[in-house]
């Protein structure tokens, strides 16, 4: 852990935001885990959608997370990749990971009323 | 790091999904410094609706990472503290602020074709 937390971070905010939208973290966690091609994506990650996987795509290649790699072969191959910056949210996905394999699973607390 | 990352993780999908909705990572950071009363979080996070933080609020409290609770003194006071689920997602907030100080504020890196 670092110094106390301050209560608000834009950049923190962005990031959570940006690798938190439906889908995203999963298709950065399968492209750690080795995921190239687009059609890997639907195989690999349960329950979305080619159309879903696209937009997620380019919006991470937006913001610098993910390249699309055109290999000029005949026909041409595209591969996407994490870019170095992409790569650096292994530790993000391990930390989340973590988290959720220790809390995720286990029943809901009850909300509590307490006096004082 | 630990072992190799698999491909596909139901919980850390719900996990990642959960905090980065939009301004829940936010109301989750301002807790971790020590909001507990609903006007802070308005307060505190730049461009949150009152509707929005109520809405994310209960999502979060019915997923167990947020208590609300009601002091009985006339008037009632609310307030709302991180259950222990919630108070471990610190370890998550630093290693994402970590990633997005050191790669948020850098100018978008431009995608690239590669021949091999």
């Amino acid at each position: 852990m670092q110094n106390a937390i301050t209560p608000f971070c834009p950049l923190y905010r962005q990031a959570i935001e940006l690798i938190g939208r439906k889908w995203s973290g999963a298709i950065i966690r399968a492209m750690l885990a080795g995921a190239t091609h687009f059609s890997e994506f639907s195989s690999v990650i349960p329950g979305v959608s080619d159309r879903l996987v696209s937009v997620r795509l380019k919006e991470l290649e937006a913001n610098g997370v993910v390249e699309r790699i055109v290999i000029p072969d005949k026909p041409v191959r595209i591969q996407y990749r994490l870019t170095p910056k992409g790569e650096a949210l292994g530790k993000v996905v391990v930390a989340i990971t973590e988290w959720a394999e220790e809390w995720m699973s286990r029943d809901q607390p009850v909300s509590v009323n307490v006096t004082d």
